[in-house]
């Protein structure tokens, strides 16, 4: 088992990049080998001028479900421990901090780090019959590194529900809380992501990278400082071929009246 | 009327403390004796082990109409009346930092400090006929404190909407706004509260402390020190004897394959 | 066409001034004139003690269409692009340090700065009909200072989604996404504005102001400042004679049993 890659990596023609956690058995826990992979694997992506979005989803039949408890139990002592913790926020970091979108294609279930990894994901599509949870405290183990990427997304009081019961919600619930984008039928699962990756594909690289990073940056600054942030953003948007070129077609287009 | 307490507390052998707000012929306005009580009871749960989560609720026919109007307006000057608002804001910071989970259990009105005290609590359960408003706009008199509360938990339009008009709405709505977790129909509160409280009371005290106190305090950092903040958590609850023995009785149900 | 305002005012007796985005032939694209006026009036209003509350609506068949791309292509330098951006994103803080409250009535499309411009008024009411789209990023200009207002106002996924891909959203899903505070009828929308701003005229302009101004600073701090901010603002509103006043007949009316 040691000798199957515990992440798959494919790129289409376009760019599209597919980030499969491959420990089906494990429903896809995060191993400290698979989060090495997923470090290593993002980094490459963030340095391909030819990636143009990556896609995260889960082989078998769950996205993923949290940290590997086995691993966790045998780390030596709590410095190990926070060593852990710390890879596996890199690993969430270097996700929002890539110059690219990414998308959690979400089946089965998505549980503690796993819940937590959606939430990071800068857009969400599951199945309708995917489940979430951040479920560490079901066990004794509150879910305190997945609730930083779950606040930052879900309403306060449907967050606390989730860390302090540890609670499955449905798909159909998970977009009513903003943890996703939507719930699709099990069946048009595929043609939905497809269908967002089809539409980001069209627009240029460099405005989802300018615009990503900005975004980022201007939600932890006060409002004037955003502006500022994002004034210069548009600034250096503009200067590339690519928003030049859209815009004059479209002025080009709009002829004035 | 002076006899009679303005707050009564009860716990349970499981450990769930009830506080009732108990000044029912006025709708449970916080005056500052019912501040005071609130202020020293939840210095009590706090240092109390064997308490292992708070349920607040009105008496009467309301769950709270906010401060005792009479009692602000016969303060002598604005030192006094300052006094007050950071007494009650004491109140208020002091459940979220309670190691144990706040449900509010709502019936009837919440209004104005009232909305506030469902807003401060972690968790939020009404019935369908409650109705919120934050009101003091009507007197004159902007609900600037419970605005802190409200637009920590609810959307900014939907909290701008309540501030400016005064005006109430419905559970239905309120749930919609994420000012509460669900409301429920009315004979069923005390279920949908008790079924709550049963889930949160098989979680282990520890774990629950070590959350919440890392979940209000993350939520203030920008992502990078959240994530420094929640892996501390997480390696200082694994600590804990009640993570590792539920963790590994978890795995030993759990065998590889 | 340079003869015609772009953009008209007229007061109501009751003070209630209304803002009309006058350029409909484009779309009432924020030119810099436009900018310009908004800036100029916005300070107008703000000096006036007469006037009570802001709608801001658009003539003809759109609220507004954002940047005027044509005029933005023809800046000299990045400089210039620089002081437009800067200047647009003035406007929008105005409009937040305004102290009375701002209304969006939203008809057609409201798209990129407009969009923007929606999310920055305090309060919007939307037709049915009405779309929104942070567009930019279909002709390769993502929309950067929109993602300021939006971030503030729509959740994280919610956003991104907009901003990623471009597209339009309806009345009914940019009210689901806390964007609007409601869509109604389109044949119903100056009734519901003017439902709205009835309501709103009748509270004191004194508590509005210095609520409005209290709700944004402190949504930018810490909970314990923020609570310190908004006490203050409490005891400086409780100083206004309309308080006194309006909470003096409260108690008058509500006898103690």
């Amino acid at each position: 088992m040691t000798e199957t890659p515990p992440l798959l990596l494919t790129r289409d023609a376009r760019g599209a990049v597919r980030l499969t956690l491959n420990r089906p058995d494990a429903l896809n826990a995060l191993s400290e080998a698979l989060l090495d992979a997923l470090q290593d694997t993002i980094g490459a992506i963030g340095a391909d001028e030819a990636a143009r979005l990556v896609i995260i989803e889960g082989a078998g039949r769950a996205f993923c479900a949290g940290h590997d408890l086995r691993e966790m139990m045998a780390l030596p002592d709590p410095a190990a421990q926070r060593a852990l913790f710390a890879k596996c926020s890199r690993v969430m970091l270097s996700l929002q901090h890539l110059p690219v979108p990414v998308i959690a294609r979400v089946h089965g279930i998505a549980t503690a780090a796993g819940c937590q990894l959606v939430a990071t994901c800068d857009l969400a599509i599951a199945a309708e019959s995917a489940r979430f949870a951040v479920s560490g405290v079901n066990l004794g183990l509150f879910c305190a590194t997945p609730s930083v990427a779950l606040a930052r997304n879900v309403p306060r009081k449907a967050v606390l529900e989730m860390l302090f019961t540890g609670g499955m919600i449905g798909a159909r619930e998970a977009e009513r809380r903003f943890l996703i984008n939507r719930a699709v039928p099990d069946g048009e699962l595929d043609d939905a992501v497809e269908h967002l990756v089809t539409n980001i594909l069209a627009k240029p690289r460099a405005a989802l990278a300018i615009g990503k990073a900005q975004f980022y940056r201007q939600t932890e600054q006060g409002v004037e400082a955003a502006y500022a942030t994002a004034s210069e953003a548009m600034a250096c948007n503009l200067a590339e071929p690519s928003a030049r070129q859209g815009i004059g077609a479209f002025i080009g287009r709009n002829k004035p009246r």
